[in-house]
């Protein structure tokens, strides 16, 4: 069993601390720089963008990361420091030698990251001072200004953090993440963080985080947009005293499903704070012939962007549900097909249903939606988190970087 | 060499009447039922959707086209007779029957197509009184009526006609088509039509045809949906006389060019009326280690709706166009790309140019804008006209069913 912590984040697992500043890249005030320190060098794992192209801020990372420890985590916003050549890779190093300098440990003990614009060099002269600020600042109950110096065009901060026992003590998982544009599978424009006091080491850290993401980030899509700079990273810096948890035991299995409801939760915050959305939709696959099959189809329609704005304008176009699915490249039988909308069955082996129209529209005015395609063929299921498909979507994506 | 013909269409070509009726499918008296009749028997060939969805009339054209031979075609818009069950089956054939009866010829004669909003029963008592007034009404110079009634969403009425000399005769290809949302290669929902003259075997039509739809419609891209009804038909009914088209001749290559030339007329027509669409974009991928690469790059750049809405914010968002290609799942070098918009060169070997931004803004400004990525690393090319997305696309698509 774990239990949810209300209100808590990356500081509620012992010996972390964070700080979130303002340096100037975001304009008005708002906190653009986050560091995240844990007391002692701490077992790391993360999961990176597999977008072709990367960030220099994730290239440096991923380096740092080899050996599985890392002390600090450093994160702007308002500049991805991407596509800026050997300029922007010397930056991202950087911004390691600073935290390194700040809290005396090694610039390889550094993770850094970066999100916003593509394509211009990062301002170091407001950086560096940055980053001296937010050294000093740094606090046991930092995590919630962390969390707003890491968001973009996020309107919501996103956070979670649960607790539960290991020989009598008591072990906190806590995330942040930010994200709400150029978001799909395989890490989207996303970044989340997440620590926790656990004692156990950076392999099986690396095992829990890859399970976990794959259910949860690796299952939302806002607008199938991919980003260059996407990472997940774990610390555990072992503070909570537990005995070392090892593979194949409950106590993992247990460490894993807390995890795995921290990565769900802050995944879908995501999707709901996708740009403009004015809904969460959650679509289901179920009975499918293969586990493939389940996921491409909800991938499809979860994609397609005349499934997003029907539901934006709450209108219960399952025809163009059935088609997303059809399109999607898995094989399955058109006449078996039962769709639901909320509870109102719209389609039945294929076959248009008279439905009440009225109820249907009513599920589609909540805040939370569910899409179900019932393919009546197999065992396999599978859901994908996304949004409606708003004007304001456009508008925010029209101008971003202007 | 192939001549353009000013306003021409299907009815161009020798031998061939059309007419466009409405019969209450659209209201407000728009035409929504054509009919496309050949004076003979006529040699025929098809590309239908991949979608494993299929409307019930794409499933009888499937049937009928089977021997390589039609004399008429029927469609109706504002139905799409999709996931009906059987009862859309039997409307479907019933519709092939009244042409029949019309035209005093076999129902295995006749082509039918369905345009139009899924999962709602055909109004047969509507459908036959107007395949009745569309029989009545063919003319040699109804194809501009018969464009008209296959129209959705679509603003402008899209027709191609060209001609070229065999052997002495002159011979026609005409062609029309409507598509506007719900449009992605293999077939969109989209329905084009072309007619000729030419007198070529139904299997070397066939292979003809396959190879123009490749490098036309199956290179636009609206909104990433493939529809359930899309189809592209071709009718060669021999009447300009000329000595039967071959395979392997000059006289076959040179039908191939004008063939190719209609369908890309329609395609580019059909990608710049995008739903809510203001701009035509054609994304260019140069210099690819494989055909593949290429043409996974330029889909997946003019599917990016982050690309769509930067450009139709007339924003230089190179950063989007390069996140795009690196997502696409094809292996390329980022540190080798330039990318180009319009003329101005924004990116040079994976690195942000300081570029011009007013010059970039005005070529943004345009009708047409062309998106160069060149991966310097091979010697294939490819190409996918898109275009933007806007609030309209959003207002379209919210509110198309009610």
């Amino acid at each position: 069993m774990f239990y949810k912590v209300d209100n808590g984040n990356i500081t509620n697992p012992k010996g972390f601390k964070a700080s979130g500043v303002s340096c100037g890249l975001k304009g008005e005030d708002k906190k653009d720089l986050a560091l995240i320190v844990s007391d002692c060098i701490a077992d790391v794992a993360a999961v990176f963008t597999t977008n072709v192209v990367k960030g220099h801020s994730l290239q440096v990372s991923m380096n740092n990361i080899n050996n599985g420890k890392a002390k600090a985590i450093v994160i702007n916003s308002g500049n991805a420091n991407a596509c800026n050549g050997e300029q922007g890779y010397e930056d991202a190093l950087e911004m390691t030698r600073v935290v390194a300098s700040e809290l005396e440990c090694v610039s390889g003990d550094v993770l850094v990251g970066s999100t916003g614009v593509i394509g211009f060099l990062l301002p170091m002269d407001k950086i560096i001072p940055g980053i001296k600020s937010a050294a000093k600042k740094l606090s046991y109950d930092g995590g919630h200004d962390a969390e707003l110096a890491i968001m973009t065009t996020d309107k919501i901060a996103k956070e979670a953090c649960v607790q539960f026992k290991v020989n009598d003590k008591t072990v906190t998982i806590g995330g942040i993440a930010k994200g709400s544009g150029m978001i799909h599978p395989n890490m989207a424009t996303m970044i989340g963080v997440i620590t926790t006091d656990a004692n156990i080491s950076a392999p099986l850290l690396d095992n829990a985080l890859k399970k976990c993401v794959n259910k949860s980030f690796n299952r939302v899509t806002v607008d199938g947009d991919t980003s260059v700079c996407d990472k997940v990273i774990i610390m555990a810096n072992g503070k909570a005293g537990n005995a070392e948890i090892l593979d194949d035991t409950e106590e993992y299995k247990l460490f894993t499903e807390a995890l795995e409801y921290v990565c769900k939760s802050l995944s879908k915050k995501i999707a709901k704070d996708g740009e403009g959305a004015t809904k969460l939709i959650d679509v289901i696959v179920n009975n499918a012939v293969s586990p493939k099959c389940a996921k491409d189809i909800a991938f499809s329609v979860a994609k397609s962007p005349l499934v997003k704005t029907a539901i934006f304008g709450e209108d219960a176009n399952w025809g163009r549900i059935i088609t997303a699915a059809g399109y999607s490249g898995a094989q399955f039988d058109p006449q078996l097909v039962d769709i639901y909308i909320g509870d109102v069955k719209c389609c039945e082996n294929g076959t248009a249903l008279l439905f009440d129209e009225d109820k249907a529209k009513k599920q589609l005015m909540n805040d939370e939606v569910s899409i179900v395609i019932d393919l009546k063929s197999g065992d396999f299921s599978d859901h994908v988190w996304t949004c409606d498909f708003s004007y304001e979507y456009v508008e925010i994506n029209g101008s971003y970087r202007s």
